[in-house]
């Protein structure tokens, strides 16, 4: 096996050879969330002041690593049997979407060496929170919820739709009885609607609520309407996810079915019956 | 294919003969959702201000579209079979609650031309979110919805009373414990409702809150029975629509059963079992 | 039909003849929410002040009203069957449970003539609510969840135990980690406790909350395992009502595989196969 | 039987001869119940001060109940089949994980009658709530909720995931957008942070929320999201729950089919069929 054989291996998931992640690539994935980490740690004055050589070598380290590592998975891009081999194949791989958000998430961090705190380059920094998209590549688990959510995406639209039409309702009723004594809060249907999101998640930040009797009655209703809010898309979800379960003991009981039904016909042949 | 022919087909959501919405009817919709969106924005004196012109001719525009579009369904309802044709199908159509809804939410965009920022009129121009509700007439997703919610409604009611009975029994005990220490939050029933509700639905705004120890084991007490709140609704509805797409996929079953022994059945004559 | 009978058919809810709630009852049920709520608005000065007469009016109204429905019960019960007939029934009527608590609740209506807005007097005012518990009568659903929640009462038991647990751990972590930085709300753990119920049951009155980075750190595990403390008791009664609509889905299938089965049977006989 | 046989079965939950727990087992459970609440009250001054003498001998009784219990489960341990007998059985116990457990709680308590109210002490006080998890040993359906946790632990770790990718996104936009508007809240994103955690859990603490409009806009998608994020995990556990119940029933279904194709196959014999 050469070297590039041995690298396509351990950095290509696809081709690790046995069950689950390769320690090349846990390591990698480690090293993401730490850059992550540290990202955002970084933007934090408190915990920077009198550690900035400590992060500055932290970025160095990061933007070494993320180098090599992006290197390494443009050169093994030719052993990969999808994208043909040769110089063709690291083109193939380095115009695909993993490939290019990781030269974008990498780009930042050489960007950070030369600029100044700008609000622009903050909006840079942040694209590194898309490597951990990458850790999603090693989860089948996200796969199976993607497929619930996806498979139920008019019923959780249509309830998205309720909840829309209860925010509508609830923060022009609220205008219209509240307006005029807490203009702040209420004096129009867009600030209504602040206390109107907070009540109906049920978060109620407490910033904004109703004084009149009337409002606090209509707040109360439509508090007890984000518990429905909460319970529509659940019971979808739930629904959702039994069925996937269901499915597949089907199919597993469908698939013990067959192979009972094979041995049976074997077992009358040979005078007795297999036990199961 | 006359011109009537043609918009009938375009704007009678039923008698579109691709499958989804036409695109005239697509465009309506945004209209619709473009005016709500600029009523609720209009009561926003700081979105307002500087743009009186903008706002002015908005509305003129929404008249005007929503006109054409009133006169041109009125039109095309002599073509629907239903409404059997003429005038009479006209007629017919005008006094069906879509018809009247659509008129109303009109009528309401011509009065604020003449009218000033009076309390009645802010009335008026809530109906235009009932406007929304064609857009339901494109969604077989909330009827799924409502059919789940209309075959638990006892259920639901139920899980309501019972929300009831603790709201009245959390805010009699915390009225009793905590009434003469915190009179303006709980020195009455009704008081004390404000706060027990916003507990029991774990909306929280932090207006009112106990004080005494024994009022705070109360409080503890009334939010952890908010949580059974909360779950009885989910439980409830997930039910109904794991009940709901297991009953599609029992249908779907036998379809596909009947549709296999038919294919035995020919089979057998020709002598093969074709596979599924 | 003696006026005897007709009472007992009137009043005794398993004795009406036709489906659903008589008309007297629906009636004394209507009395019976307007008392709760009458007894409710007579704690809130602000609404008694200056209608003192209307609210004595109201006070005597109702037990009139349920002092002659009390009579009317113990006079019909001789009609039941269950009772054996006669005073005896009466008697027996009169010592079962729901006769005794209408019995309280009256007096309590009686009482209120004579006393003064003593605190012991609220008390038994507030008996009144369990009037509402003969609403229960009425509902069957209500029974459904109190199955679905009697059937998971250990598991529901045990997810409670998991909920004290959690309390325990987050409230002792936070009373050492806040303690001595604000002792008036984590300055012993009964006061965390405070603290922690009021996140993990998501409610956050935003009364008290930690100030330092490992608090609120640890604040936010305390939080998202408030989620999860929801999410617990919600899918166990999900799946229990889950449970019970399948299992009356296959009590309905059984039913009708057996008519059909018995169909069958007649129909070998009579030389052709009724259809489904 | 002897003294030690008799202890065995009252003091060991397996040698139990009858159903349930032992009566002696149950006053050890209550005891561990009021030990850990009165460990919990010492931390509150208002309730220690005036009754030290009563706390201190609660201390003395307690340290001496739990001593006798240890010792006692300890000389017992002979009796245990699994240990084999004699001093060697009480050894295995003794460096058994429970027993230590019971130690490490026993000895925190007699640490207590030597020390000040140092931190160090407080949380090996903490140790005595682990007490509770011998409670645990009591209940089966806390291994049912456990189990089905542990089905479902990559969905509920991949749902985990998904809210760990949301805190990210919406404290950084939130940093963006609010950090120069609120720099004490928003500054950073570990500030946002906390923030975000109360919002996307919907338990709004209410000390920090954005102010300017775009920031509010935010908040409120978050706040919608944080519904997401509570559908999720209780879809997941209200499938792993109804699974649960179902494999069960399907578990019963399958002995009552055996044990009646068993009596068909008797009945067959004795020219009757049998009646289920």
């Amino acid at each position: 096996m050469t070297w590039r054989q041995w690298a396509y291996r351990n950095l290509h998931t696809a081709a690790w050879h046995k069950t689950g992640v390769s320690p090349v690539n846990r390591i990698i994935a480690l090293l993401i969330v730490a850059a992550v980490a540290v990202a955002i740690l970084e933007t934090e004055p408190t915990v920077v002041s009198g550690h900035e050589r400590l992060f500055r070598w932290l970025e160095v380290f990061f933007a070494t690593a993320f180098s090599i590592e992006y290197a390494a998975r443009v050169w093994i891009a030719a052993e990969n049997p999808e994208f043909g081999g040769g110089w063709r194949a690291r083109l193939r791989y380095a115009v695909s979407l993993p490939a290019i958000i990781d030269l974008i998430a990498l780009s930042t961090l050489f960007l950070t060496f030369f600029g100044s705190e700008g609000a622009f380059l903050r909006l840079f920094r942040l694209v590194r929170i898309f490597l951990l998209a990458r850790l999603g590549r090693y989860s089948s688990a996200l796969k199976a919820i993607g497929h619930a959510l996806n498979s139920r995406r008019y019923e959780l639209g249509a309830s998205l739709t309720i909840a829309g039409m209860l925010l509508l309702i609830s923060s022009s009723l609220l205008f219209m009885v509240e307006g005029s004594v807490q203009p702040d809060s209420f004096g129009s249907i867009p600030r209504a609607m602040w206390w109107s999101i907070a009540t109906l998640t049920t978060v109620g930040y407490g910033d904004a609520f109703p004084v009149t009797p009337f409002g606090k009655v209509l707040a109360g209703i439509t508090a007890i309407t984000g518990i429905g809010l909460i319970a529509m898309p659940t019971g979808i979800l739930a629904a959702a996810f039994s069925d996937a379960i269901q499915r597949q003991r089907e199919a597993n009981e469908d698939r013990r079915e067959k192979t009972r039904e094979k041995r049976t016909a074997i077992g009358e042949d040979e005078g007795h019956q297999p036990e199961d």
